[in-house]
């Protein structure tokens, strides 16, 4: 299963001044299209941060996403911290300077013209036919940061990204975790293909732990439910 | 300004199971206290990643703050991962058996002592009469993943983590980001003790970029929101 990491980038989000939309939208999307989210990270607007989280990201995940910092203004540093990560120059490219002439009636200010630059060799995606297409620079697919914008890019070139279906399933129980943890140890060691968590809740209703089962054989996920259903005392609440 | 880093450890995030409620949670009430997150990493169950993470923000953030993975199960390795972060060895910690053995009748499983392993060296903050005490390792506070408990964790110890509060302003105009850009880089040079960001909005009514300052001093704040409004036209949508 393809792995991927998320990079959400933007002082305006830790400082809490917006909610995140773009990693729930993306965790969402990508799991339906079968790529496992390996890590989010949301980052402040500083270069060495962005460059530092990029080269890493790109080389322990096969997808990296950035979303945000691609606009017109002296905070958005996506573009320059990614040609950092992989110690590229950041050029101007040609055919976004054209798109961006055909865009912007009059001149262009400077300010306009830094939406041009991008890390040297990055490709172009113009699937669904996009105004401003998609850069991406090697592994790395930089997004813009306002939601609605972000999403339809997406959905554009999402197809790209299918990959094989996960299976889940779960299991409710209101025994304590303590208690099942013995027999959740077993389970693991009796279904080494399906990835079991254990999730206690104590916020909505009655007291309960949420056992979780995911795998890439439906088979495999099902005789796991099975088997600790009939092992745990389960529960018939929120199943 | 001390800087913290947010470490949001479990699959269950990841894979979209349940929305994350402790990050939006921290990110808020550290701002109110002071402190800046510079960063939140959601991380999946991997010891290697959250060793990774954790080495790294301890190293280069004053305070580290990771929610989930110490209960009983088997895929709780928030503990293991931190020792492992630190070169430590994982040490069962006397005082944390004796209250597993007060707080769970009967004898103690090995899942259940499991709670009391600790990286060696670790502080126990037993702040507002908790009956399980925070776990610190070095400048790591870890805390559990189920959002009422972390909340009724950390609201006990906030009152450690005050420092100096932020100013925050914010100017709204229905101006083109591409256009206010070099005015913006004015004000960035005029104001170097005045964090300016700029945010497009396309999602809610009429098209609008919100520009936000934020700084340690009230009167520079102050200073650069009105020579912001000199040179923007502010609209009063938001404000």
């Amino acid at each position: 299963m393809k792995q991927a990491a998320l990079l959400i980038i933007g002082d305006e989000i830790l400082s809490g001044k917006f909610a995140d939309e773009n990693a729930p939208f993306l965790i969402q999307r990508l799991r339906a299209l079968g790529c496992k989210v390996r890590r989010v990270v949301v980052l402040s607007d500083i270069v060495e941060d962005i460059a530092q989280e990029t080269a890493r990201s790109s080389a322990d995940c096969d997808y990296v996403f950035t979303t945000g910092g691609v606009g017109p203004t002296h905070d958005d540093i996506t573009m320059r911290s990614i040609a950092a990560a992989f110690d590229l120059p950041l050029v101007s490219h040609p055919r976004l300077e054209q798109v961006l002439h055909e865009k912007i009636k009059g001149e262009l200010t400077s300010a306009a013209l830094r939406m041009a630059q991008v890390p040297e060799g990055s490709e172009l995606w113009w699937d669904g036919g996009m105004t401003f297409p998609l850069v991406v620079c090697k592994n790395v697919h930089i997004f813009p940061g306002v939601p609605s914008i972000m999403r339809l890019k997406f959905e554009a070139v999402a197809e790209r990204f299918r990959g094989r279906v996960l299976h889940t399933a779960r299991v409710v129980t209101g025994e304590y975790e303590t208690d099942i943890a013995e027999r959740l140890e077993l389970a693991v060691e009796r279904f080494p293909g399906v990835s079991i968590g254990s999730y206690p809740r104590y916020d909505e209703g009655p007291r309960h732990v949420i056992v979780t089962m995911e795998g890439l054989n439906a088979e495999h996920v099902r005789a796991a439910r099975i088997w600790l259903e009939g092992v745990l005392k389960p529960m018939d609440l929120l199943t």
